[in-house]
Order: C-alpha cells, then structure tokens, then sequence
C-alpha cells in the first residue's frame, strides 16, 4: 500500500480498530464506470461514526431538538485502495484517533471478505453550539467514553 | 409512446407547460448499467417543483424556520421513456395540473437536446402544518398564483 | 390509508409479501425538513427488488458483463404514508403482483418497528437485451421462480 | 481560515484558480441538521473535475466504451470553512496543482455569492488503463493542456 501521511505503521494502525459497521454496497451507489462511486465512502463514513457515536451514548443527544450541541465534520479525506463493486459486503471501521477539547480525529479503514484494505481516511469532527457555533468541549464523561489511544490538547 | 393514465391527450399535456428548469446530467447519477439511476429523476422533480414554487413565491416562505407550513409529498411517480446517459442537457418541466384545497397535483416532463420526451410524472403535494401535521388550505393568492387550468375540490 | 389504485384489499395485499430486505435510515438521506428525502424510497426499492431477483438466481447474470440482458425499469410510484426519520429500522418488503412476456410488475411495501406502514409503491421491470434495446421473454424457469399469484399476456 | 496543510499560502493558492463550475445546491442534498451534507462537496468536486477535464478535451475519450484509459481518483480530501445551505448559489473552482506521470494533483475551492470560501479540497486523479488497471503516462499533448504551475514526476 502506498504511503498515507496519516497512517504511520499499518499493522499497528489496523490493530487499533475495534468497532466496525457492516455495508453492502448499493446498484444506485456503483457509476457507469462499473465500481463504487468515489464519494459513496464518506457516506459510508457518516454511517460508520455515527453507530461509533452511538454506541457511546453521544449520537441520542445530537440528534434532539432541543439539544444545545451538534457534531460537525470539520475535515474529511479519503484513500481509494482497492477498487469496490456492486454488491460487495464491506466492514467499515471507525476509531479516534486522538481527541482535543472539542474535537476528535476518527480513522476509517474499509475492508472486504478477503479482509483486504479498499480504502482508509480519516477526519476531524467538531462539536459545536447550536446557538454560536462555537465549539463545546467534551465532558471528562464524554472524553474518557472516546478511548483514545492519546490525548492532546488542541 | 406507451399509454400513461395521467396523461389523456400527450400533444394538449406537452403544449401546458411553460416552466422549465435546465438539468445536466452528473456523473455520479449514472450506474453500472451505464445511464441515468432511475432514482435521479425524482431527484430533478424536487428541484423543478423547488423552482416552481420558488418564481410563485411559495418556497421562500416555506424554508423559514419560523414559518408555520410546510409542503410535503404526498405521492410520485415516473415513467421512463427513453435511456438518458451521462452528461446529457435535459429540461425538467413542471406544472400544477389541478389544485385541491391544500394540495396541488402536479407534472413533470424531461425533455433532452432533440427535445423527445425522456421520462414523464407526476405527484400531489400538500401542504401541511408543522404543528399538527395537518392540510393547511391555500389562500386565494395562492391559488391564482398555480395558475392551474383545473380547480377540483378535495 | 387513503386509497391507493394499484392495492385493492389492503388486508389481502399485505398478506402476499413474504420478501423483505431490512434497511436503516442513513443520515445523508434526511433532508433539512428533518425527515427521509422523498426521493430515497425509490432507493430502497431498488435494493428490495435486486435482493429479491437475487433470491431468485436472476440478479447473478444481469450484472455479469458477458450476458445478453439486463433489466430496466419502465415506470416507479410511491405512495408516502407516514413521516420516516434518521436511523429508523425499516423493513423493505417486494412481491411480483403479476408477470408479463418480459416485464413483471412488482409491489412494495415500507413498515417500520411498529409494522405500520410508512410508504407503499409500484413498478414495471422488463427484461430487454443490450443490442437492440428490445424486450426479451422470460423463460418458463424464470417465469416459475417469479412466484406470482396471477400470470398475464402483455 | 485555519491552517490547511496543501495550502502554502492563500492569496497565492486563490489567484490561481480559472476555471470554475456554478452549482446551485440542491434540497436533497441538505440533511436534518439544515446545511449541506458533508459528503456533496465531493460530488461537487467530481462535477467540476470532469468539467474542467472536458474543457482540455479529455473527458470526451474517457466516457467512449472502446477507450483505453479511464480516470480513477487515487484520493480525496476536503476542509469544510463556511456552513452552505439549500439553494446556495456556488462557484466549484478547479486547478492542477502538480503533473506526475500519469497522475494530476487536482486542487478545488468552493465559494459563495460573497466571494468567501465555503470548503477547499485536493485530490490525485491518476490515468489508468482498463485492461490492467496500471498507470498511463500522459501523452506531451495532454500534459501542456493540463496548464500547471509545476511539474513533477512522480
């Protein structure tokens, strides 16, 4: 695999996964140059950290009403390993990566049956008020319930 | 072209139409098979009723936060005429065919460079509360302004 | 229910559909009105049918390259019932309400957790082939395999 | 704006853009959360590349079936600046930043009716052949006509 900046050893990176959201790739998702279309895995990134934020107890409050926070993608990239096709099932992994106050940078890795790498990336999520957006920091509940592998301050 | 129940004489219907919002086609809306998913028409529908109701002076209202109504889509349909491919010019026609006391029947047609019919439809939106989720009737202004060549009562 | 043209007993009509394909309401499919966009049940359609021509052995050629025909859709409707919103478990369930030479009409239907119905809808396939564009009948395995309660000459 | 690591110096970075495709957004493309979702910038990002592929006479090769080489993207990243909302008109600027090759760095800046920046992004297109899915270098012709500022090999 070719060099990706924000990946530093690959078999340590791959190691740190843990949650991971099973997809299969749609008709209406494929091109007419016959594989994926290549803005369908930022989708599939959405899905993944959303059931990552989920599962810790933080997407139930965003998506209130009345709530005073949202999340907000700050930044986004991709790296388009392998190609994809329809009807392919895939495994969408997501981890943070590192944490500031009020952000937190997730890993993506999407990986076939033949647990082949078809693509990774990453990117910054913020979350904000709804009032100024403004960012909000993280509680010491929501901070620890992230489970980083480091903490740094931004 | 085949027989379509809503629409009684094709020369009459094509003549109705005035408004018309210009399409190009995306690349990410063709599919494997090679031309335009068959989702992606419904999607120019929103965005020709959009501008419909847009030059009538309805949408503006109807995205405000505070405003009290809003227009949901009661039905849709579509039939598909003729293949369209990637990067074609279409029109998107639109035009209210008959006006219920909350509701609008409206029709579609696109229309591509030789201008032959590529796809047809149709669907009824109402006009709805946020508050309750209830039709909320037209007032005469804006009744005149869909400029309709039917008024039915619903 | 409002009353729907193409399901005459809604009690016996329901009771027909044995297939279903378990969809959850992605985030990128809302709109800002806050519920699912009206454009991606048609989505979901898409998916329904291609699992249920999947179960039945036909979706395995249609996407190989080297075969001689694929299908197309002829026309779509869909009837919107109750409101959807984000991460909602649908079940997406199709039926072949009856078969043509070539086409077959298949019937859908949306139900949530609660299995209430949240959209109902309809479309013509055809079996055509990618030379000349022309239909092409169904064999008598496939036409047997298609299940349906009524079989018609069209 | 905050720092963006392919971004050396903005005023620099804007003047170099020419080319551009207007792009209205759409409804569909809005989310629950009432701004554009995250994953459209990179639909955008697609419209603008292929139009400004077609404009140097590339693309029209590319989309003909019995062409060598297609176009894949080898990567994608984007740096959300300013929230976008329904019915936003924008500017998608698009620019080769770097030549490898077979490869283009493609650089991309989205802007509002303000003339203020609402996302940027980067990503390598790479020309591969169809056959083997490896590289293909640049013919002299298309690298002139890819206009850059450097080139590198790569």
């Amino acid at each position: 695999m070719k060099h990706i900046t924000y990946i530093k050893d690959i078999a340590t990176w791959k190691k740190e996964f843990s949650f991971s959201l099973p997809i299969k790739v749609r008709f209406s998702e494929t091109d007419m140059f016959g594989h994926l279309n290549n803005t369908i895995p930022f989708t599939y990134f959405e899905e993944a950290r959303i059931e990552f934020f989920k599962s810790k107890g933080f997407m139930q409050n965003w998506v209130r009403a009345d709530h005073e926070t949202i999340p907000v993608v700050a930044d986004l990239q991709c790296d388009f390993v392998k190609q994809v096709f329809f009807d392919q099932k895939l495994k969408v992994y997501v981890k943070a990566n590192s944490v500031g106050n009020s952000s937190v940078d997730l890993h993506y890795m999407g990986m076939d049956e033949k647990e082949e790498i078809c693509f990774v990336g990453r990117g910054t999520m913020v979350q904000i008020s709804k009032k100024n957006g403004k960012g909000v920091s993280w509680t010491e509940e929501m901070r620890s319930k992230l489970d980083c592998r480091s903490i740094v301050s931004s």
